[in-house]
């Protein structure tokens, strides 16, 4: 399939909790399985989650809070990855890309090598608008 | 008008609170009323609201809990439809259609007798990424 | 360029917070600059952010609290707007246009003497899929 012809989702990922980086990984992955491109832009605190280490403290929001034992002992029996091995997983593949937002790590004194060394880019809005007007499914997660 | 013609909606509904709930309500009715299909793809905390009696015990999130009971009074005002209602009446439309996300249902131990009947199909995120693609609005809620 | 040619992004407000804020205004100015159209509808706790004197009163979600004083600390730094110089400095391109939800303005009991002089129109759902069909970008903050 030439590129041109190629599906594409761009994500926005906001949250910087654990189910929201479920949902962004777990669309990826289905994404590029069916042969699609897929875009995840991390700002906010989206992009504190691409700190060193921090994916892995990745909690549930306040608000759903009482329901995380249920969900990390199911997740632990159905041997799900976690979202920083999804993550991995999905750097294996060259329709999968992934940038960090530049004003972002300004806002909260973020360096480059504080950053997991799968980000490809930092980047600005600009780019992320680019990319997105050329999608077929636009997410802000 | 003919399949192809017809606009589409299509809405992944994440939240589990009240808020997110008529916000992808009010945009399915809105455009069921202007002749365009409406796809709901509930997950994490929104396929949750799919479990029986769920939808009716919907709160706020915690961050906007104060404003609550203002809420509630100005809805029993204005007579307004509850969550669980609107879905019904969407249901009456045949450009209406409401999928349950599988990995959330195994995540939470959720099985397909816990769901509402008004769910049409279980179904898995490529599903949702097709009809996504083809859709001319498509939100992350 | 002509209107037909120019790319768009229509955005849904929801959130009434001052990171959903910097993200939709953020988004917006970008999209501005690269002369794109922006549409954003402000529903929900986003609408109450358009009653005068909220916008300089908005926090951080409950979640992300304990992020706020570093944040500000930071925006103080970079001399960073604030959310409503953000939108002042829109309503000067004739490519941004600002819509209040007139459902959410009735569910909160707010009037249009409340809102801040930058609303352009209040308008139901359909105004909001109407333009949303015609964007190249959609996203529901």
């Amino acid at each position: 399939m030439t590129e041109s012809e190629r599906k594409r989702l761009a994500i926005v990922v906001e949250g910087g909790t654990i189910d929201k980086l479920y949902c962004a990984f777990i669309l990826a992955s289905t994404a590029v399985a069916m042969d699609m491109e897929a875009h995840l832009y991390f700002t906010f605190w989206g992009l504190q989650m691409l700190v060193k280490g921090a994916m892995e403290k990745a909690g549930l929001p306040v608000t759903y809070k009482h329901l995380e034992r249920n969900m990390r002992k199911n997740l632990e029996r159905m041997k799900y990855p976690t979202p920083y091995e999804m993550l991995q997983r999905l750097k294996q593949s060259n329709l999968f890309k992934i940038y960090a937002c530049s004003p972002s790590m300004e806002m909260f004194g973020i360096k480059r090598k504080d950053l997991i060394p799968e980000v490809e880019q930092i980047v600005g809005a600009a780019t992320f608008l680019e990319i997105a007007a050329k999608a077929d499914v636009t997410l802000f997660i």
